[in-house]
């Protein structure tokens, strides 16, 4: 197991081990637990403090309605914990969501999903980065009063140890996230013994008072704050799905350690989330959605000027200490945990981006592992996305959690639908009884999922939509109009290119050959290429020059002859000096001559080591290539020849095919997906 | 001849004819004057200005001066004429001074020469423009008071132009040089008309005193005021080395047409300059080199809200009266003849790029005519290095012009010593007396020239190198560089290529071609290429397919079996979807088990029509083919398939092989151009 030390010089050196060597470790579920849960474990550093925010609206009274919010939270997580456990049994290939969707609600509600999942990596890597700032911040003020620069500076960071291959390793996730829940559990209990003993316990806010924004709440307004405190409080559950993505890197019996991970993974987060609540209401914390104005010390607001420091910063400095060992290091890997997270996102991308790429929802070529220039575009592009999100918002966790949660309502609600749809279909055909029962038993626990993840969703849409959901659904809608174009676009192709069913192609049998090698000097490359071409015994064969220098012409026509040359050398004039022109031509006229031939154009190439010899050689060739390409009945043959310069750039290439890929860890094992339409899934 | 009207038509629909139709005209002295001679004759708008500028620094007394500077610029203009018309007679071939220089004072003297020329591109532009807005901004205030945004929307526009390819015409240059000649010279002699019936003139600034810099001068002083007056008025020989360049487009005799149009256009270029210096100095026109300060009216500074007109306009107000027809209309052909001369260095710039590509100074494919991407680039780095010095120099027309005039007299003085060691040369092995006798003549007139423009190449060196004449000298040290570290690029490789002596090349002599298809459905395109593979007989063929899902790989052996195609169809695991590596790897093993064979790779290829589709096609194929050719013994052949959307891409890649290459009109005709080394030159 490669050591955590490894990573700076890792970063610096840039020599990642390949996939498949990696390819081969399965995850055990301690490793696992880190690798996947790091995104849901770190959102109870936010989330709790979103709800009290969204309370202290209605005054610090309102508070105490935040116990039966967290209830609230804690059954939805159990509600969705056990919705994808049945999910991680029935479809164990790590399709996730999508997958799901698209088997059984067709493939527009795959896409819908796809879509929410895309938009939700952004916000992951938004989200969990202005967060992790702000959690920095409370230990080191300079990152409170920098956020912007902070979170931007960060996710490029991370975009650029992505694009450089990091490598995923099992203890580079484990360490903070490990630290992270037993710092989180130490915190708690510490707690819980100093409140045993009676000693007092004060939040750095506890003596400030909130104005209430509205006053005297009640009925329906106060019914529509709650929920909406709810949903913040929702925010507890991003990213459970990321281990039913995951489920092909786990060790065997994989669904059922996928299963019990994830219960793990509950357990944890509700707890963890519950004991800050609880400890928040004991320490008195206060917060506001408007801290410069409605947060007041002795009747009169704190200005801007104040800095108001997550909730889990705030408990941490109640139970240990303004500025004690344990505060610090507890801000410290809190901090590095939602890093962490917000890193899941650079390698969940091209993970999904593989899976659309397979459905020709997105490029071809982002199926394949390895390829480093399109998932260097993707973790760009994310990266982009993610900082002009950041920047728009000011780093502000809070408003941007207000776009977070509907993408993952979306893909939560339209995946247990499926399910129920999955379970109705095998129920169809299923005869055993014990088995009967337990898909009984699936179906009823997907419902319920369906149902309630369904009303969180439209809670959420009405009490956010206003507040900056609306861009995620717009985001949404942008990625779906795109990828439906691409398919359709595939779809035409491939109805374009089908070959018909009998052998007899459309297109006349070709007959004979015509060679023409281009030749512009007697060199090495035009032996070779010379040598190359007489190998292949076409029916004619002739060398082509374009005269365009009559010296340089009669020059080479005197080579050819001295060195006695067996290949007749024809030369074309060109009195602009063209050379695309006259060759196209002439291909032109051999066709028009012999319609049924084929024509078969030799290119001797340069092949080079940096990017600024290009602009010196091939660029005729090139040209010409493009054209003729356009041209029916010819083929074009690169006859290259590998300038000494060509060395570094195979050792550059040779190096790029050795990058790592981000994400090699959760994709699993080496054996390619089987994506069967058919599961006869159980648990 | 096209109308002038043309004009906007082919701006916007941007059909323009090909160089080859118009490649067939040859210029009459009619239209080759103006055509070569808009730029020398343009830079009377704005040296005799210059003059008075520099002499205002020691008080309009020293204005008295002005007559002397304008007899040695006369005498300089017709040493100059005179010299040149040697050159078109001896290197008729449109080399111009490059050639002169490389063939007779070795590469290095041609490539400073060259060095010189493109820098002088620049400025012909950023001067021509800047003068030009000055000009306007006379009769239209708006300008003179948005000078940069003026400039800067010029060039972009003429950049625009040039790029869509619009056709030089000569009537297009005809009508706005005549007018302004005709302009010119109406002002004159209606000038004279009013001094001989005694009428009043007086420039607008007539009434205005210059604050002397320096009062009293004398001594050294007053001849370094004297010699920078003369350098500045020195403004008005640039461009007068057109005419050598294009020596191959005039009709027959060529080189006599050309010598009598340099005649011509120096009797124009002299009259002009002397009439305007004449009219100014009568109607008392005052300038200063810092108006705001030195210019006085009533003894206070004019301030900095005062506009400087330029001295043909002031003349033009004087002579024809403020705002009147005839001003505004010779400011109008004033500013056009301005952006015509700007023009043609976006004309000049390829004809030179295409000489110094045939030496190969510069990347190869400039020297193919019609190469739009080449000239492309070369236009937009012409326009910008403009627009950048434009704006740097906030369009002041005299600020630029003191780094013109390096450049020009560079080329002109190594131009003439260069004519000098010609005649040397063929005085040696001349017998005949009388053609003796004019070789003796043409040297003397050649030595004179290169005496005088190299001693006014040293005072402007003395007199304006810290004023800004170093941003010239800088720009053509770094053009040198360039041009030296491409040449040798160019040579290094060469040398690394060249064929050996004997036919018995370096490299075993392959043997026998294994050839592979690479498929990864049975469709159209693969279907093509396995019957143009078939064509070629090689000794091996099969299709090679890579399983990066194992779903379609069985699908794909089922339809191969099916149709019974007749060539094995090889699968290579691919556990990671790779496609690039497999493929290298196996095509590795097949040379490594027979090193002295060559493998032959069939890609069928999708030809598409639109920049986007390429991001969703052809990905793997143009990564792998760019790994294969580092591959040795391999070659690459595409085969292509055109895809409907093709045919659209086909369509606008005639259109762009349509189009008309700026400078063809200069270019002169089609034959290629000649450029033996040895001339038996003689008038």
């Amino acid at each position: 197991m490669p050591k955590l030390t490894d990573l700076p010089k890792r970063i610096l050196i840039g020599r990642a081990l390949r996939s498949d060597k990696l390819g081969e470790t399965l995850l055990p579920k301690r490793l696992a637990l880190p690798v996947f849960a790091s995104d849901p474990l770190s959102s109870v550093a936010y989330a709790p403090g979103e709800v009290l925010l969204v309370l202290s609206i209605a005054g610090a009274s309102a508070y105490h309605y935040s116990p039966w919010i967290a209830v609230a939270v804690v059954v939805l997580m159990f509600t969705v914990v056990a919705s994808y456990r049945q999910n991680v049994h029935a479809y164990p290939s790590g399709g996730g969501d999508y997958e799901v969707a698209t088997t059984n609600l067709g493939p527009k509600a795959g896409l819908t999903v796809a879509s929410a999942l895309l938009v939700d990596y952004v916000l992951t890597v938004a989200v969990s980065v202005a967060s992790g700032i702000e959690n920095l911040g409370s230990a080191v003020p300079f990152f409170a009063t920098h956020k912007v620069l902070g979170a931007v500076s960060m996710i490029f960071l991370l975009m650029v140890m992505n694009l450089r291959g990091v490598r995923e390793s099992g203890s580079i996730f484990a360490i903070p996230t490990y630290a992270f829940v037993v710092g989180v559990f130490c915190m708690i209990l510490w707690g819980c013994f100093k409140i045993a003993t009676g000693d007092t316990m004060e939040a750095p806010t506890a003596h400030y008072t909130i104005h209430a924004e509205v006053s005297g709440i009640s009925g329906f307004a106060l019914v529509f704050l709650l929920l909406r405190a709810f949903s913040s409080g929702c925010a507890a559950l991003t990213g459970v799905e990321a281990i039913s993505n995951g489920v092909p890197a786990f060790q065997k019996p994989k669904s059922k350690n996928a299963a019990t991970t994830l219960a793990a993974m509950g357990v944890l987060a509700v707890t963890m989330f519950c004991g800050i609540i609880a400890l928040a209401m004991y320490t008195k914390v206060r917060m506001a959605e408007n801290p410069a104005t409605d947060l007041l010390v002795d009747g009169k607001p704190v200005g801007p000027g104040y800095t108001q420091d997550p909730v889990i910063a705030q408990v941490a400095e109640a139970v240990f200490g303004h500025n004690s060992i344990p505060f610090i290091f507890l801000a410290a890997v809190t901090a590095l945990v939602l890093f962490l997270a917000a890193n899941t996102a650079y390698n969940g991308f091209p993970v999904l981006g593989s899976i659309l790429a397979q459905d020709r929802y997105l490029p071809r070529q982002l199926h394949t592992r390895g390829d480093r220039l399109a998932f260097s575009n993707g973790i760009v592009v994310l990266a982009g996305f993610a900082a002009v999100l950041v920047y728009l918002y000011g780093a502000d966790s809070t408003r941007l959690i207000q776009l977070y949660i509907v993408g993952v309502f979306v893909s939560f609600t339209l995946s247990q639908i499926g399910m129920v749809r999955h379970w109705n279909r095998h129920l169809r055909s299923e005869t055993d009884t014990a088995k009967r029962r337990h898909m009984h038993r699936s179906r009823a626990i997907n419902t319920f999922g369906a149902f309630f993840t369904g009303m969180v969703l439209i809670i959420v849409l009405l009490t956010k939509f206003t507040h900056g959901a609306w861009v995620a659904v717009l985001g949404m809608v942008l990625f779906y109009a795109m990828m439906t174009a691409i398919r359709r676009h595939y779809d035409r192709v491939s109805e374009e290119i089908a070959a018909g069913d009998e052998r007899t192609d459309e297109e006349v049998r070709p007959s004979r050959v015509h060679s023409i090698i281009l030749v512009s000097k007697v060199h090495k490359p035009t032996l070779r290429a010379l040598a190359y071409a007489k190998l292949m015994r076409s029916d004619t064969l002739e060398a082509l020059s374009i005269n365009v220098d009559p010296a340089d012409t009669k020059a080479l026509q005197a080579d050819w002859t001295r060195r006695g040359i067996d290949v007749p050398l024809k030369v074309l004039d060109s009195p602009y000096r063209e050379i695309t022109r006259p060759i196209i031509e002439y291909v032109k006229g051999l066709r028009r001559a012999s319609p049924r031939d084929v024509v078969s154009v030799y290119i001797p190439e340069y092949v080079v080591g940096h990017w600024y010899e290009h602009l010196l050689h091939n660029q005729s060739a090139l040209r010409l290539k493009g054209r003729l390409l356009f041209t029916p009945g010819v083929m074009v043959t690169s006859v290259p020849w590998q300038l000494d310069s060509s060395e570094r750039a195979k050792v550059r290439a040779r190096k790029r095919a050795d990058w790592n890929a981000p994400g090699a860890i959760r994709r699993g094992p080496v054996s390619p997906p089987k994506r069967d339409k058919e599961h006869t899934g159980q648990k």
